[in-house]
């Protein structure tokens, strides 16, 4: 990986993924070790859109690494308002900060925003487009509980929206994983998204019943059914309670199956799934910290 | 004092506060030596309703002792919004900080936040529940200034409402303090604070008249009398106008009588009383940094 | 100048003038030298106005200096909101911080904040009164572009509202700078400012038409027509398109010549004017790094 910008999944080969997750795996073990490395360093952030997660996660392995941020705050408080174009605000804040992570609600902005400043450029999630350090966390988690060898996944929900399953689904192709795809007819992966992965040499498999596959699952990532989706309310209830984990459940799927999530989750994974051996997603969230400590320490 | 939690003031014992308080009482002496005690340590910020001073405050603090914070920002820019629980996103925070301050609208909340992680959570306001930090810079603010011993103090204003002149009257029992609560008729304290009192072992004597006891007081503590608690206008003005400070009714007071505030005050202290030595409600504000310093240092 | 309070540009002479730009050029070009110089120190951050680029570059010299920044954050999540006045709430965040950084709507906010904190106090913008480290970072600018000595500089666009315009003319009266004022009539520089400027011992050559001195600039200052200043729209038009710069019209100026803006700009400067020798405006905007970090260092 060159030290430039990190702006899609898709720019990252296997060897580049494997570097990034080795680097996170070492600094997860021993996180003194880089604690200062880079004093004295600040990271721009830019988040055109609300993010709690995200922004939290960069801004802790940020500062975990000894260095601190500069934020542009809230779109409400800043010159966007004013007519700013996003090429003028990045050049202006590249003066500030030796990174940026951007989050904006356009596809294609980080890539412009790349485009006109000197300083690494990291994508935060851009509309409809990617979020690669998503899926960089996402690969990790899947190393660290499944291994990547003989790898079979379910990712279940909402697979028609969503750019966090379509960007995690490309970067599986680099790894020879057994896809599945379950989701109810109305939200199945685009069209698009389906040629892409077979062009990228992956077999789609598609189910509307997670029962079917269940018990061959090593890895079953869930996403949330959002309610706006579907103009009845009747058919959201319906569709929702079908694709909803609980324990019950569980007690045909693998004993060592690893249940992950984006989150937020709303509904989609019964509370009584967290106290098990089962339940990931929260060790998920955390290891964005590691996954982007290795990012930054390489890009800054 | 166990190194966990502070979700309420009710948990405190004498020598718990004793020890807090003494050891602010030494940062305030040097903060210096302790400039770098928290370095490369972050205070997770969880504010799910506004504030200025607490929150400035705990910043202060954590940064003083060479620490950093990690702010989920505002609720209108969170994963609340889509519908995440409490839990959860206590669960996913605790992954980017070593400590949590709460603020929530819900009493009871940083309970169960607490119930939910590993890392120490500090209740920065439930509700009409508890803010144990709160009563803790109270009773610094008192003791520095008169002193616990023979203590008699005058809580006025609003007693019905506001947590903080509950939490304060409450801790006030283990010091034998003799209280006085001067309001009006129908803001006088609840039944059930009264209650509470009473089993603490405290008398609880109540006013309407500040010139009854005023001569006899080594503290008063002042609290905002808000309009909205008023349906008509002209009440509120009425009660608003008798239960204010001004240097022509502090004549009749100990020369060496405390005034504090737990601010923002509005109309509730003239302004010609902040030149006076009776004023101690700013440096009752600042008094909350070697407070939460000393707290920080001992969680951390 | 005398390490108290930054709140006009009026008050500073040009030794102070001359002071802060060398400080900050010799930052500029060795700022490692400083990197720790405010370690451990606060910066208050007290913004009623929204702002992105003056609350970043502050935040930026501070951290870049080694210090740190408190933030009071949205006017909406603090309490101003509950009626307190301003007087207060510096009152209560002096105790938080080491210096003061004030952006407030009213005119001569800045110096009444003053008048009630012992920190340092910096306005960052009062309203339509003053903003003088904006000043400070314009005559950086032109220095080190095209320097003080038999200046020739036009200033252009909006010279009626806009503290940045008044401002920077009356500090360009310390350096017997050649001015020239180039407006739609509506947007003329106000009376009292010619006035100001006459007194200072300036020349205030008044025109409507760019081109009339164009060919004998060596700076042209260009600012923001606002549309919410006209009316018509279809005058506003027909004014904006008048004084727009593109690199057709350059080619009649100096080969020098640096053509400033303070940002944020909407059409007044064609983006084809961006990758050309005369674009200095955001060279302009991240000046104000080394600048703030001269000015901190001097009062902190």
């Amino acid at each position: 990986m060159r030290d430039d910008h990190i702006i899609s999944a898709k720019q990252l080969s296997r060897s580049d993924i494997e570097a990034v997750l080795d680097r996170a795996a070492e600094i997860a073990d021993d996180p003194g070790a880089v604690a200062d490395s880079k004093d004295g360093e600040l990271l721009g952030l830019l988040f055109f859109e609300p993010s709690t997660r995200t922004k939290m996660s960069f801004t802790t392995a940020m500062k975990r690494l000894g260095g601190d941020t500069v934020d542009m705050g809230s779109v409400e408080s800043s010159s966007v308002k004013k007519g700013e174009s996003l090429a003028d605000t990045v050049r202006v804040i590249e003066g500030y900060a030796d990174a940026l992570v951007l989050r904006h609600p356009s596809e294609g902005s980080a890539k412009l925003a790349s485009d006109f400043v000197d300083v690494p450029v990291i994508n935060a999630g851009d509309g409809a487009g990617q979020h690669p350090t998503q899926t960089l966390l996402d690969l990790y988690t899947i190393r660290e509980n499944a291994g990547f060898d003989d790898l079979t996944i379910g990712i279940m929900g909402d697979l028609k929206y969503g750019r966090t399953v379509h960007s995690l689904a490309h970067a599986l192709t680099n790894f020879d994983a057994s896809q599945h795809f379950i989701s109810p007819e109305s939200l199945r992966l685009p069209r698009s998204v389906r040629y892409d992965l077979h062009e990228a040499g992956a077999q789609v498999r598609e189910h509307t019943d997670l029962e079917d596959v269940l018990g061959t699952l090593d890895v079953l990532y869930v996403t949330r059914i959002q309610r706006e989706r579907f103009p009845d309310e009747n058919e959201y209830r319906q569709v929702a309670g079908e694709y909803r984990i609980d324990t019950e459940l569980l007690e045909r799927a693998n004993d060592d199956l690893t249940v992950m999530h984006p989150l937020p989750r709303v509904d989609e994974i019964a509370p009584d799934v967290d106290g098990t051996e089962y339940a990931t997603y929260f060790e998920q969230a955390h290891n964005g910290v590691p996954v982007r400590m290795a990012l930054l320490e390489e890009l800054l």
